[in-house]
């Protein structure tokens, strides 16, 4: 068994050495000029001036009718392009996500970098099962995986859905399992107001903080898409207004998969993302002026034989990095995706992924959005994906540590002190550093292919298959205040006791 | 049957469209300071200077002896900084490999970017035999998937060596394969010069072109790398020499994997890599002012646990980011690798290949060497990576084609055209466009999970072999004007009768 060895029992004992908050300072790469970004930013301003966006919630028509924008239907809204300008422009460009844990809290904007789990699959994969569909076991486990892998900073919805919860009272049992299994910043789907507003009242116990300071402290967050085209339906509006008016974050992204429900063309797409992410945000700061909100990327492209949705392609990488061009001319902390179509987690999910991760990383994105665990364009969590993405995503974070260039890491008495034809194994120079010069991995391999054979020729999926359970056999659940807990389940009994929610 | 259909189909049929040579306009990376690069610089001009670099070849001795550096032993040279600087700053920013068909010839420097196949590993595998040793019959397939496939630009040496031909002749088979089975670029091992000189002579036949135009016109290439720290090998100089005085170019390659046979400090490795690439480079002018050479980089880390080299590590990412601002200060063409450490064809290999290749994109890299088929940190050539890979270098080249911002793709008309909850399909934008819209995979697969259920379950490793084989049953030998395909067997014909070359 020894032989097993090396690689394994690291992956037992050893997840990811913590880095913090991941920084991103490398210069953004600017795709397109200058020029080019304000003619996608006036184009996406005539649209919303000429075309408009339909608003499926008639307070949030009154709310921007109140301000300066016009509708002739209750419906369809249009905007004047220095409202819209002017909204935006006070929304924060970095705000903190506090979690429970407060070494957990994660900061928006800038050059701060945040990596989520995967939200909302309906489905759920492994080696050992397949495919299976959602269900709360599942759900739970993804939530320990979060808590225990460095790489996850956000739960970012359900990691898998628990399709077998009680509708009515599914999001009670899912946010506060987020907020007791887990000490990172939650979420909560922004489907009407009353289900975000239970979730807020969780969020709020969980830290143990009043409602005071909960305004001013964004403790819980939510994505608010846009149906594409040009349009925000009544559930998504209800929670954007509920939780800008409780000072909570909402990413607004809307789904712009270019051919299919934007324009073909990946400038057209973005025109179209541009327009609708603004007109969210304009929404939300007429709700609570300088609430705190993401701009949200996630323009693809569909294959064009057959109308399926594709991730990680050349087209997202480059519309992810004009995004974060456009997130900039705004000041806005930008989302995008660590997406992937593949239906396996396999090389085809692995190269997608990377395509997804470094766009993200050239071109400045500040949230990581599904960061851990997706495939098959979203219809599935994978327990071995969360692995290599965790993988992947500790080696960018590794990548984006500051370079020394100083005399002692020249090294130039070093070379010296080795001369040619030697090596620098034993050099007091290596000596001195070769327990931290280097990124060491939890699931990659380097041992030589007989080892390797030896020990049974595990692929690097089969070898995550072992990681996740060794981590899941390994989980804690975190500690929680007896008050704070019985606070928790009071809330959540009351609000199971009421009946919940009404279904959608 | 019909099923298997779409994918699988366009497999046999279709390799990826092609694209030209790559460009890269992408701004590239600065990851350090210009002060920073400079402090490189001068460290790696000072370890020239102070400590030296054996060059195990007389000759070469005498040649930079002449010019001004210094040796008290015939072998450790010194060498004045003035010197160095005035010899690299001979060498061209940009030159071009003729190929045996125009079409195929390919530009080193500048924003130019060129994919070589895999070279030099002594093993091979696929997925039906598993790993075997190099042999002559994987050898020419490796060259005929190169001619197949429009993401090879060149070949870099055997990309699996054929250990069952003759040492003393393996050269003359192995050079004459690469001008016959392809008429992409070639190259030949700097293994002392008499079998340059054959490599040479094989190359200009194949071209059709007299010695003259040869002198004038690259034809053919070689990697010369320093035996790290700071020697140079008796049989590379010879080579490296030969080629010079031909007018074909080296590609100057230290081997400074930190920890071992370099700094276990990004920063020194990468100093140590400089004066080694510097000094060759110097070398090169001196024999033939003006020669064409590219600065190579292949600085990455080992495990420090067991000493195991590692590629497509985040040291890696910034050696070769930073790698390229060495070489744009010099004003030279830059080599790397995409490299990786898997022992299969998996998701590490996946994940570790983008690293590189991504850094290769940020970096400004202009010839990406191994870009196709490398595993196991190149003890391996596998035929199902050559298709992933494949997949990845025409991702990143459809990543580089210009984006297009103009009023047509801004697509205000096409928006106010299909307006608020509707589709793009079937936009005339939409039409006009969606043939050319987007990148078409060879290898991912985006049909949805059912479909693929249905089809086997294939995952992408599994796919690739399918795609390696139809490839393999689809090409045909390109044609070879009788008279110079005379002249090359009479020529092989000759030397191999004449013993061929001794083994080293």
């Amino acid at each position: 068994m020894a032989r097993r060895g090396r690689r394994r029992q690291a992956a037992t004992t050893v997840a990811p050495a913590p880095l913090g908050q991941a920084r991103n300072t490398f210069p953004p790469l600017e795709l397109i000029s200058a020029d080019e970004v304000e003619r996608i930013h006036e184009a996406s301003l005539r649209v919303l001036c000429e075309i408009g966006m339909n608003f499926l919630l008639p307070e949030a028509v009154q709310i921007l009718c109140a301000a300066g924008a016009s509708s002739d239907d209750g419906v369809r809204v249009r905007f004047e392009p220095e409202m819209v300008t002017e909204q935006v422009a006070l929304a924060p460009s970095q705000f903190t996500l506090h979690a429970r844990d407060p070494a957990n809290s994660v900061v928006f904007g800038d050059d701060w970098v945040v990596f989520g789990m995967v939200g909302s699959p309906p489905n759920v994969s492994d080696l050992d099962r397949g495919r299976v569909t959602g269900n709360y076991v599942d759900f739970c486990n993804m939530l320990r995986l979060q808590q225990s892998l460095d790489a996850a900073d956000t739960c970012t919805g359900h990691s898998v859905e628990p399709i077998d919860l009680e509708v009515r009272t599914r999001h009670l049992d899912a946010v506060s399992a987020m907020y007791t299994l887990s000490t990172k910043p939650g979420f909560c789907y922004s489907l009407g107001r009353a289900r975000v507003s239970d979730a807020i009242e969780i969020a709020r116990i969980a830290r143990g903080i009043d409602h005071d300071t909960l305004l001013r402290e964004p403790s819980i967050h939510t994505v608010v898409n846009a149906n594409s085209p040009l349009v925000y339906d009544k559930p998504m509006l209800e929670g954007a207004i509920e939780l800008a008016r409780h000072g909570q974050p909402v990413v607004f992204t809307p789904f712009t998969l270019a051919g299919a429900m934007a324009p073909v063309t990946i400038a057209g797409a973005l025109t179209l993302q541009n327009a609708e992410a603004l007109a969210g945000i304009t929404l939300s700061q007429l709700v609570n002026p300088g609430v705190p909100v993401v701009y949200g990327s996630f323009t693809s492209n569909v294959d064009m034989r057959s109308g399926a949705p594709a991730f990680g392609t050349p087209e997202y990488a480059k519309a992810t990095i004009i995004s974060g061009q456009l997130a900039r001319r705004y000041g806005l902390p930008l989302r995008a995706s660590n997406a992937n179509a593949s239906n396996a987690p396999d090389v085809q999910a692995a190269y997608e992924s990377q395509m997804s991760l470094w766009a993200c990383v050239v071109g400045g994105i500040n949230y990581v959005l599904h960061g851990l665990g997706w495939i098959e364009g979203g219809l599935c969590a994978s327990y071995e994906k969360v692995i290599i993405d965790a993988e992947m995503i500790q080696m960018i974070r590794a990548m984006l540590q500051p370079t020394v260039i100083d005399d002692a890491s020249l090294a130039v008495d070093a070379i010296a002190e080795v001369g040619p034809a030697n090596h620098f194994f034993g050099a007091a120079h290596t000596l001195e550093r070769y327990n931290t010069a280097f990124y060491e991995p939890m699931l990659s391999d380097w041992r030589n292919f007989e080892t390797w054979q030896e020990d049974g020729s595990l692929d690097a999926t089969q070898r995550a298959n072992g990681i996740w359970k060794q981590l899941l056999a390994d989980y804690e659940e975190p500690p929680m205040d007896d008050a704070i807990r019985a606070e928790l389940t009071d809330f959540v009994e009351r609000r199971r006791a009421e009946g919940g929610v009404e279904p959608l």
